[in-house]
Parts: C-alpha cells; sequence; structure tokens
C-alpha cells in the first residue's frame, strides 16, 4: 500500500499535497502506467485522512491526465509517455557516424570564422545596445539590407533597392511567405530532380505544385509550358542535385516564358552560387530581367554556417509593393542581435574574405579528390559529370548494381552516399547507378581512404 | 551633352566603363527618370568611341533595368525608385513621438537584464562552439524544451514532455505552422474583439476565419457553436484588449465544445500570462485538459525584450505525432546561439528574477497610475475595468466625444492612446469612448503628467 506523510505540507491543502506526492511517483515511473491506485476509502483509512480529500486529489490526477478512472472498478495510472519515433524524440535526430559522408551537404564548420563573428557579437552586444533593444522592421533592420544591396552589386552585379530585400529565418520560412504572397491558388512547378525540402514545403502548405523534367540546359521549356504552373521554383547557378548550370539563352527563354502572363514569376533559388569553383559566373536571372519577374532568394547559412539562420529574398518592384501592403505587420523573425552581426561582418569584408577562402578551399578539395578517383583502379575512367559548380559532382558508376544495394554497400563499407534516383519525384524515370558525390563536409585528409572504399563499391 | 572620361578605365572593356558611367548617374539622381540619353551615333562621336560600344552599353543598362527604348524614339531612362509608402520605405517606420504612448504594448527595455544576457552570450560564444555549429532540430534543441518543460511545471502548474514543444521565431511563425499542421480547410474562430494581427496571419494564409463575440466571461459559448469553426484561437487567462480573464467553469465549457468532435482544437494563446497582477492565477486550459486538444503558446519576445524572436507552442499528443510525422523536416528558425543563451538563462533562475522584478514593477506602476486617476477631478470616479490583469486596463470617458475624435484629440495634446472600439472587426458593435491604457511602455515619472492630460482629454 503507498503510504505518503502529510508532515511537510506548508500551506498546500491535504488533497493539493496527495495529489501531488502521487504525481511525482508517476512521473517518476515509481508507480507505472496501468496499476491500480488504492481504493478511496482505504487509503483514506490509511493515511488517516478523509475519503473526501482522496476523492479530490483522485479527480485533479484524473482531470490533468496522470490516472484514469474505470466505472465500478477504480483508479488507475495513465502511461504518461509520448509515442513519438525514438529517433526523433526532443528532435534529436540519430544520425549515424560514418568515415565519410558523401550525401550530407553540410560544409566544414572548421572553414567558419568563428574568432570573427564572436568578436564581432561581443562589439554589438556593448556598443549597440540601444538599437537591440528596438523591433526590427518586418523586412529587416535597414543597415543589413543596405549592406545586403551592395554585397549583391559587387557579387553579382545585380542592383537592388535595400527595400526590396527581405530578411527571413531560412530560405523554408521564406517560401511560406512567398506563397503568402502570390497566393495558394497558384500552381508551382519545381525540378525533376531536385532537392525534395522544397517540394515538402509547398506541399505542407497544400499548395499544388507540377514536375517539370530537366534537359541538359535546366529545366525543359516545352514540359514548363505544358505543366500549367504559374510560378517557376529554380536554381539555375546550380541545380542540386545535377549541378547543371542553365546557360544564357535558356535563362532569356523562361523569362520570356514568365513575360508570356502577368501571372507568371520565377523564383530563382541562388543558394550556393558563391561556390562555383570554374569558368565565367553566369549572371543571374533577376540581373537580366527587366519585366519585373524575378524573385532572387540566396541564404546565409549555407555561405557561413548552420548556426545562423538568416536568408533573404529580393522582391520585384510590384511584389515589394505588395509585401508591405499585405504582409508587412509580420515582425521579422531574425533577432536584431544576429542582423547588426551580419551586416557588421559583411561591411567589414569578412564575408567576402570567407567566400573567397571556401571557394579556394574547395577547389583544392575537388582537384585532390578527382585526381584520387583518376588513380583508383576501378573508378579510373568513370563519368563525371558537372565537376566545375558548387560543391558536388555525379560519378557513375559501371559495377551494375541497383541503387538500393549501392547505397546498403556503401553503409557497410562505413560510407554514407546518396544516388541520383533519389531526388526525382518519379524515380522510374531516374538513370540508376549514379552517385551524388557531396565533398563540402569531407576533411581532406579523409580524401585517399574515401576514394579507396568508393573503389571497393564498384565492384561486385 | 553627356561627357565621360575614359582614361581610367582600367581592365574594363570601353562598353562596360560607359554602362558604368551612366549608370552611377541614373542612380545618383543626375540623369532623372524619363529624361532621352544622347543618340547612339552623336554621342560615338562626342565621345570618339565606336557606335557599337555605345549601342553594347545601352543594350546592357536596358537589360538591367536603367533604361527603355522606344522604337524610332532613341533610349530613355528608367524609373528605378520603387513607390514603396514613404513611412515604411526600407522598413523603417515613422513612429511619433508622444509624452506617454498609452497605445504601445512594448514593454520598457530598461527592466531587459542586459548585463547578465550579454554576459550568458559571451558565456555560450566561448564555451559551446562545437554544439554552435551544429543544426538545431526542427522543433528546437532539447536542452532549451527541457528548460521550458520545467518552467512551465514550475510556473504554471503544467507537465509537458520536452518532445511536445515546438521553438520557433515568434509566435506569428507558429501560427503558421499550426496551420499547415491542422490544414488550410479549416475554419478558425478569433475573438471579437481582440488582437488583429492573429486574423491578419490566418488571412495572409487564405484560412477561413469567425469573429465569435466575448461576453463577460471570455468566448460566448452559444456564438461558438454557430460559428461553424473547427478550431478556437484565445487568451483566456488575459485577454486583449479587454482584460477579461476566463473562469474556470467556462474553461471547461470550452474543452467541453472541443470534445465534441475529433477535428476541433483550442489554440491556448498565454501570451502574458506571466504579468498577471493581483487574484488567484486561474490554471491554463492546457493543465485542465484531459481530451488532448490543447495547442498551448507562449512567448519569450514580450516577457524579455522585443530584440528576443524566441517563441514556442505545447502540442497536445497526437498532434505532436503529426508534427513530427508531416514537418519534422523544417529547419528551426531560431539560431541555436539564441536558443543556448535562453536555456542558460532560465536555469539560471534569471527568467523567474526577472519575471518577479517585472511584476512588482508593474504593480507598482499600476498603483500610482490608478491613485493619480482618482486624484485627478476629471477623471475620478471613471468606470475602470479588470486591472488585475496583464499590462493594461479599459476606461470609460464620459465626455461624449466620439472615438476618432478622442484619438485626435490626444495627439493634439501630446500623447497617444487606442479605444476598445478599434478591436472590433465589426466596430458597429463596439461600444464608444473606452480607452485602452496599456501602462507597460510609460516611466513611472511621466505618469502625473500623462494622467493630467488624459483628464484634459475628457473635457468638452
Amino acid at each position: 500500500m503507498l503510504t505518503y506523510s502529510f508532515s511537510d505540507i506548508g500551506s498546500e491543502s491535504l488533497y493539493e499535497h496527495l495529489y501531488g506526492c502521487i504525481k511525482n511517483d508517476i512521473l517518476s515511473g515509481k508507480l507505472r502506467p496501468g496499476i491500480k491506485l488504492p481504493s478511496k476509502r482505504t487509503f483514506a483509512k490509511n493515511l488517516g485522512i478523509s475519503t473526501i480529500t482522496v476523492e479530490n486529489a483522485y479527480a485533479l490526477l484524473v482531470s490533468e491526465g496522470y490516472a484514469y478512472s474505470i466505472p465500478k472498478k477504480g483508479y488507475f495510472v495513465s502511461d504518461v509517455n509520448i509515442s513519438i519515433p525514438e529517433a526523433i524524440n526532443a528532435g534529436e535526430e540519430v544520425t549515424q557516424e560514418y568515415f565519410a559522408d558523401f550525401a550530407s551537404n553540410n560544409t566544414l564548420h572548421e572553414l567558419f570564422p568563428f574568432t570573427t563573428w564572436a568578436r564581432i557579437m561581443r562589439s554589438v552586444l556593448s556598443e549597440r545596445q540601444p538599437e537591440l533593444m528596438q523591433k526590427s522592421p518586418g523586412g529587416g533592420i535597414a543597415q543589413l539590407r543596405s549592406a545586403i544591396s551592395e554585397h549583391l552589386y559587387q557579387y553579382r552585379g545585380m542592383r537592388v533597392q535595400p527595400s526590396q530585400i527581405i530578411i527571413g529565418s531560412g530560405t523554408e520560412y521564406l517560401y511560406g511567405l512567398i506563397i503568402q504572397l502570390l497566393g495558394h491558388e497558384k500552381i508551382f512547378a519545381v525540378e525533376e530532380p531536385g532537392y525534395s525540402k522544397i517540394a515538402k514545403v509547398y506541399e505542407a502548405n497544400e499548395v499544388e505544385i507540377r514536375y517539370v523534367p530537366l534537359d541538359e540546359n535546366g529545366i525543359n521549356v516545352a514540359a514548363l509550358k505544358d505543366s500549367g504552373a504559374d510560378i517557376l521554383h529554380i536554381s539555375p547557378s546550380h541545380h542540386f542535385p545535377t549541378g547543371i548550370v542553365t546557360p544564357i539563352s535558356r535563362r532569356y527563354e523562361l523569362l520570356g516564358w514568365a513575360a508570356e502572363r502577368e501571372t507568371r514569376y520565377i523564383i530563382e533559388d541562388d543558394y550556393d552560387s558563391e561556390f562555383r569553383l570554374g569558368g565565367r559566373p553566369i549572371p543571374p536571372l533577376r540581373s537580366i530581367d527587366v519585366s519585373d519577374k524575378v524573385i532572387y532568394m540566396n541564404t546565409f547559412t549555407k555561405s557561413l554556417a548552420s548556426t545562423i539562420r538568416i536568408s533573404y529574398m529580393v522582391l520585384p518592384r510590384t511584389l515589394a509593393e505588395l509585401f508591405y501592403k499585405k504582409l508587412a505587420f509580420y515582425s521579422c523573425t531574425v533577432s536584431n542581435f544576429e542582423q547588426y552581426t551580419l551586416m557588421e561582418f559583411i561591411n567589414g569584408g569578412h564575408f567576402g574574405n570567407h567566400i573567397n577562402r571556401l571557394r579556394r578551399y574547395y577547389r583544392e578539395e575537388r582537384d585532390e579528390l578527382l585526381k584520387a578517383i583518376e588513380n583508383n583502379p576501378v573508378l579510373r575512367g568513370a563519368d563525371i559529370f558537372e565537376k566545375d559548380s558548387g560543391l558536388h559532382f555525379l560519378m557513375r558508376l559501371d559495377c551494375g548494381k541497383p541503387d538500393d544495394e549501392l547505397i546498403r554497400d556503401a553503409h557497410r563499407l562505413g560510407i554514407n552516399i546518396s544516388c541520383l534516383s533519389q531526388y526525382y519525384h518519379n524515380n522510374e524515370k531516374a538513370p540508376g547507378g549514379v552517385v551524388v558525390i557531396n565533398y563540402s563536409g569531407i576533411d581532406k585528409e579523409k580524401i585517399p581512404e574515401a576514394v579507396r572504399l568508393l573503389g571497393l563499391l564498384n565492384t561486385n
């Protein structure tokens, strides 16, 4: 029989005290789910209190979900644990550790200039206290938007007004704002294959999507026209995972498509244009758009560090006006503390330096990786696609294994890979045996061994 | 005629240099919108360059939107300025300075423990570098969710699992997630009168809303039943702007309404429950909900400082499971740097202390304000409603002026006020002459003069 002391109850009432004692035992696991609680009368007698006190305590336990009653049977302890998939309990993803992870597109955090960032944060904390206590305007603080406008001009040749720039905590959040801006009834076209999170955001918002196939120059314009979509969401400077860079001629075709109807817009997701490693940069769609049809997006999460949740979009003039009419009531989702820090980081030239350093590092890494592949007896001569752009390329293996087997074998060898087919919505149309080699998260020293393991993968 | 020097062009080509010169003059306003640019031939002759060079420069200006061409007429300068309402250009809101602003619900930022917050930020920066470079799980970092769970238990008597808590950058963002979780086809009921931003978020997301009237105990249940709504969005611990606290009996009635249908849920917006200044606290709906029907929400933006964009919601078990299935792909919108800082702030007891300090401060402020009103010859005896809850109360003026005139007169006197009628969607049903006295942003020293001005307002 349960027993509790009533000697130290302080100002609590008797029933509150009893309720608290039982609840603690339930939460600590001492009283397990399904256990029957003592009958009210017996319990009261044993504890030397009235039956009504026990009744009140039980009623409170039931109302708060700690216990349940079955008529004529009595009171029982509830199961207070939620059945959430264990892997994501409390949001902690269980990630397997691989010797080399070619499937992750995280960048090496050792390359982030943490010391500089921390120094700027400290100076913002000590020197900008009054500004920090102000609320950021909906689109972001003016000085950060000016800094981004200047950066876009210097690095991407784009001239946009700070008021066209809207800051948000991540591109996924900004996709949501775009849906609100353009309307849920619009049909959105996404790339097939493509980055699946984009389609997921549209699906979560119950927006109709069409998967439009790519050809060697990016989105196939005939298929786009057939799709009936109003809004095209693409990453023309560097498509993930194929790495295709849409040439200028196709860009003009796409702009032509958008210009045909007033309701059409293009979302240009320029998320890793900073990492183009070779060849002449192609101007963003936004910079050659004279019809006010392109929403340009980019993020600092990718180019700086995943701890930084700051992205932005550049709205065409008409949509910027609509934004201020319709959505300016929203508070900015980035704290102005982080906005000021990023502003100083850009204006102090640190962002430009960081990008240059990353680009040098990854160019060397790619070169070493390609050399190691060329020197590997099994991989030598494998088809490699789009090695100039971004932080990944495609490699075709000729072992003839189906993709799911390739991935399983890779895990067995201690490496992680993804295959091109996984990025298809309809993967019956996907070519098999093409591995996406994401090298942005691979330590340089690991390259020789990682390539040896990739070679083992390509054998039967 | 325009003229430019070609002596210092460096590595630029002639046409790029010319393009740059003209563009700068357009952006600086030297070349005004609508101005005709010199004809290609004459311009080339004057500058001593070839016609094709001018043609290339003009083409680039057109493609970037700085100029436009009219066939057979020539090239003209575009209007490069966006027509965004001047007040919100670059997001800078022009706010008038008042001697006392009773319409703003900002809290006094002098009360924020900035030094402690900054100290914790510094220690997080220096001691948690590896964690800071990790990506936060979708719902927020586990340690912050545990800290909030513990806080809710201690301060609100709610026992929830950390995995039921979802962190986001502001309640407006979380409202959007709830819409995605429950579905756009649901009908949402909001309070009439109420905080208009809530309805704006639903409208921006194209979700159907119903305005349900309040009676003296909060949402009128009969009207709620008639509304046909599935989801009820309320702030029962302290309604804005009426200050109504929904009593426990009405709370059970509302929970009963929700339990009637599987599709029904209640969003309990507890945004300023910390500021209850008198009376016995009433348990949140969430803590007496045994049917898994209440989504509890709260924010640190209100209780800490507007620079901090961190809010959270507690999902019922079934919705938490749905969240992990459907929306766990989203990245958390709060940087983990700020999440760790807040976690340490709560765990170190600073948040609890801060709330207690604020409550003491505002209780004194309210008392002084009420005393000054009682001592004012014009305001003495004015009806005051709901003075125990939150940081505002209502005061009925008897001067008989219509509300718009009251507000205009207040501005003329140098103070800002809002009237109850402004918080009605259908303000024909609103009572007139009731002023919302938000005192959270008023310096104590200003109270005597601010009340004298309020008194002047109540005369003809």
